[in-house]
Parts: C-alpha cells; structure tokens; sequence
C-alpha cells in the first residue's frame, strides 16, 4: 500500500502537464480533483511543460519541485505513451508525492532526492478512457493521497519503462523556452562561478544578476527564479536573438 | 420562476466560452461568480469553444456535459449576437442547468435530454453593458441558481432564434481543433464499428483505440476522451498532416 | 506603516500581471498566495496586460479597477525593471490596494482617486530572487494586506521613478488588442458623444451600440465593458482590418 499522509488539511494539488490552456482536459482533469476533493485547493503550476518530452520536462520539474511544502500532491502528465505499457506511479518524496506515468518524468527528481520511493499504482477506475488517463486514472489517485487515504500499490525497485538515455546531474541543454523568449536549461546554477561564460550556438554569453543589469537588447546568463541557468536578454526575446531551439546544447567554458 | 435547486451545497459552476484566457474577460466574469456566489468552485471547462460559432460550440458542449453531476450549473457564452435580439436562457436538464443566450447553444442538448426545458431569463441588472453580458447577466444568473435562488422567467415553448439551420443527431464535420491537433467531430462514437473507415478531404483513416497503437506520425480516427469522434495521429498534428480547418466535412465508410 | 484592513474576512485578491499564462510564473505566485492567504480567493484578472509596457499598462488597469469593491488586493506585475532601483509600493485608494512596482503603474489611478496614498514597502522576504519579485516580495505583500496584517513602509510623497513622460487623464492611443482583435485606448468613453467620429490610421469611424449594431466586418467605436473607447468589428478582427499597433494615435473629430 501506497503512504498515507497524517495530516490531510495541508493537502494542495499542484498540475504539472502538457496540455496547453486550450481544450476542455485542464478543466474536466480539475472538475474530478474538486469532485474527489474538494477542500484540497489546486493551484496550475504549469500547463505548457515541454509536449511529448518527458525528459526535458523531469529536470524542469525538479526545478519547480524544489518549492514544494509538506502535503503538496504533484499531479504530472506528460504522458505520449498513454494506453500502452509505460505504469502509472507516484514517487514519494518524504510529504510530498508525484503522481504520473512512469516515462522518465520522475528519474531526476527520484536520484535527487534521499529516501524517494517509486510505487506503482494498481488502483483502476471503472471507466478508464484509451487516451486521458490525466483525467480518469491519474487525477482520483492525486485525490485519493490528498485526502490522505491509501492507494493501492507496491513499490517498485526501479523504474521499469525506463528510457535508455543518460540522466546526467544537470542537463546541459535548453529545455523550455518562456513567453518572454527566455531559454532556461536544464542545468542547477547555484555551484557555477559568476565568471564562467556560456557557449551557446556561434554565441558567448557573460553572466548578469539580473535583466536590468545589462543593455537592452544584450543577451546574458543568470540563475533563474527557479534555480535554473537560463539565457535571457534585457527587454528582447533572447529566443530570437540567437535562433537556438529546445534541445540546443549549452556549454560552460 | 426557474425552478429552485433543492440543494445549494453541491453546486458547481463551470464555464464554456469563446473568450480565450486573453484579455480581462474570463477573469471579470469570475470576480463577479465569486462575489456573488463565493461558496461555490468555478471550473474553467473551456475559455476556446468555437469562436462566434455557437452550432460547432453546441455538439462540443453536448459531449462535454455528459460529465455532469447534480448541482452542476454552466455558464456558457459563445454570444456573436450579443445586444441584439437573442434571448438569454436557461436549459434546465434536472438538477444541472445551463446558462447563455438562445442561439442554437443548447439546441443539441435540449434535443437530446428527456424532460429538459427551456426557460426565458427576465431578470435583467441594474446596469447591463451592450457588448459583455455574460459578465452582466449570465454570471449573476448562474450565480442565482448555485445559491439556489429562483430565477425569474418562464417556459419557452421552443427556441425563438433558432437558427435556420438542420440540427442531426450527429454533426458529421470538424467542429474543434485542439492544442495538439488532434481534429473533433461532432459524430458520438459509441454505436460506431471499430471496422469503419473515416473519410476526410482525400484521405480515408482506420480506427486505433490509442495514440501509441500506431506508428509515429501515423493519421487515424478514434472515440476521444469526450465520447467524440476524433481524427489524431500518433506524437504528430493531424490538422497539420491533413490540411483541413473546422468546417470540414467527415464520413464514415 | 501601512494601514491595516479592519475586515480581512472580505479580502480577494486579484492578479494583473504581463507574465502570460504559459510558464509557471503565475502559478508559482498563487502557490505563494494561497500558503499564506488560505482564506483569500485569488482571481486572474489578466496576465497579458501590455509587456514591458508599465504606461499602457496602467491605464487599462485603471479602467479594470473600477470595478473594485472594499478589501479588494490588486497584485500588479508589469515589471521590466525588476532587480533594479525601482520602489516596491503599495496605492491605497481607500479599502482597495495596489501591490506592485513604482514605475507608473499606479500613476493614473493615483491621480484619479482623491486621497490615495502611496506607501513604500520596506518589508524584504528572506530570500529574493533577482528576477521574480511577484512571487518573492509582491505576493507575500499582497497576503500580508489580504489577511488584515500591517505592512512595514512610509508613505511616498510622490512617485520617485516617474518617467519622464505626460500622464494626461485619457492616453489616446491603442494600448491593447484583445483576443476579438478589438483596440482598446486610454479613452474613458464616459463623457464623449456619439455623433464624434474617430479617427485612426487612415480610417474614419462612426459610433455604434453593440456589434450587431452594424453590418458583419464593419468598424466602429463603441464604450467597451470596462468603460474605455474601443475599436472594433461586427464578427471580424478590427486589428486585422486596420493594420495598427499598440501605441497608435487616435483622435476624436
């Protein structure tokens, strides 16, 4: 059996997922959470997470993670292999838990943190639809923890879906481009020097604080709000100034 | 009067409009539902139903609200008449209503749902701006109804602006485009046979139950999450593979 | 010290910010909002306010904030000097207040509501990000006022980083196109008569009611919903029809 929390009224959901604003699947995953659990409030942390990519978006996802409090249920798809085999599974990190497909979307977050546990998930809903288990499967277990009742389930010695792919520490690639046109990486800034340039495309970028730091227009690097080392330029779409896309290598030299 | 709800704990108000979540829209409607109903959750259903098309918007809400639940009330406001003659309405479908103006919103649902019926709004507020009244009358409206209150109106024998146009059963085009690509129809799947062919433009699809029961970039159709015949291709965009636009006519072979 | 709120129990707070709704900026600021103002529901008035343009910004918060009621918390972030010298501040315009930057964001509002006060925050969080002061300093803030706590500042006698530019009571220009494509401007329509004609580009615009006032595709100004002078078109994009941009002139003849 899957933990259960102690103190359920510090429960919150947080959404972590693909799904763009656009579409009913944000609001029918939300209508089940407030119809299973409705004291539990639900905050959209991100609903534009990289699509189909689980492994740009497990390194942001950890990044985001960092801010979590006791009680918090993150309620993650990325999940282009709905339907198949991939399991469903929540990680278990001390009071806060993960729920979500076991595609690679809780790798970094499970090496990071002590003691994490992987479980998998043997619960089913009567009706489980072919494509939205964000909504039938993934979204009543959030619900089920944040209630603080048990789901059932074992734990798993590792990931069994696991892609065959490195996960290294810090990913030194672009991993999400903001609305700003920012590129953040999927690297942990808070060991980097302040003098260290980064090497990004034909480009060398020197570090700044903070936007107002630098010329309009100029690129830079700097450790975002979430940890992260992020490109950015002051009042300009760095995204466009370099012509560089998610995937795109950084190097620190 | 509109029937008064019997009990006002279970209500839940969810929004199905054009409005996109661009612009103070969606959140001044909000504010409004909340003043005057702050015990009740609001659910942001969809803010991207087919703009200025409320027959498309009509059999996408038709398929959305199976979901619902007693106590549910939706405000829906796909409204390119708004100022002009249109009513505005309440379909009460037993202890779930529906909210907005008579043009053909509610039409497939009123068709459909036994023992629903249709109901003028004559309340009016003190001031109603000419172009907004989903925040100046449908949300106070809806919000009446989640408290439980009566509305004052009475039955409409049929729908006074009903457009001049066929209502089927099932609306056999493309009715809505989702973030992903992914095509809607407005044909329910359920009677439909697995062996079928779909046909759209010059293509002609197979069926797939899921995403990843075929090849990468691979068109097919399938019963979405909603109910909903859908045209999608595994981790690509079938709008994009097809070429086609909402409108679109689809048959089944 | 900033006033304390007699009646916490009223407070809603309502976000205007440029972040978008892609990232997690918003939500990583109502995760802020909602741990410490559990009570507080929390709106999203608009997060496409006019980026990196505080001057427009502010005269459509304006519009927005006339429809405020007693312990309403504006969290105001239209902020491209974050991290720079620019004040935190909080208006108080009587049981209403503005959190946000002094970088002429409020300057219309202040000069607009007799006995406003502007009050510096000298209140630091623990940890402050360079780049997100909305959720590190802002939203703390604003959960402060909400929950009826003092916040430690002195009153402003004037805003220290005024740009040097004019501030007259109507901007007559463009500051914002919305979803519709309908232009808004700084105009408040309030006193203007309808037989004036505008004038914008090389176009001459008559008055209309409502939309469906005038034939399909045809422009016109009307009073929009907040109050303020918009262009638009009968089921078409005014902006389409124009080719005119944010911050163009307009003039009334």
């Amino acid at each position: 059996m899957v933990r259960v929390r102690a103190d359920q009224n510090d429960a919150m959901i947080l959404l972590y997922t693909d799904f763009g604003y656009d579409g009913p699947y944000v609001g029918q995953m939300k209508s089940v959470l407030h119809r299973l659990a409705p004291d539990a409030p639900i905050i959209d942390v991100m609903h534009d997470a990289p699509v189909w990519n689980p492994r740009a978006a497990a390194y942001l996802l950890a990044a985001l993670a960092r801010a979590s409090e006791a009680g918090d249920v993150w309620l993650c798809v990325v999940d282009p292999g709905v339907g198949g085999p991939r399991l469903p599974v929540v990680l278990e990190c001390g009071d806060v838990s993960f729920v979500g497909p076991d595609n690679g979307l809780f790798e970094p977050l499970h090496r990071r943190i002590p003691d994490a546990r992987l479980m998998r998930i043997d619960w089913r809903p009567d009706h489980l639809s072919a494509t939205f288990h964000g909504r039938d499967l993934f979204a009543p277990v959030a619900a089920m923890i944040a209630r603080g009742e048990a789901v059932p389930g074992d734990p798993l010695e590792m990931s069994e879906t696991r892609p065959g792919i490195e996960w290294p520490d810090d990913l030194a690639e672009v991993i999400y481009v903001d609305a700003y046109g920012n590129l953040m990486t999927g690297i942990a800034g808070s060991t980097l020097d302040d003098g260290r340039k980064l090497r990004v495309g034909s480009e060398t970028l020197a570090y700044a604080r903070t936007f107002s730091g630098v010329q309009e227009g100029v690129l830079f690097w700097h450790r975002n709000s979430s940890g992260l080392v992020e490109i950015a330029a002051n009042q300009a779409r760095a995204v466009d100034l370099l012509n560089v896309k998610p995937g795109a290598v950084v190097e620190f030299i």
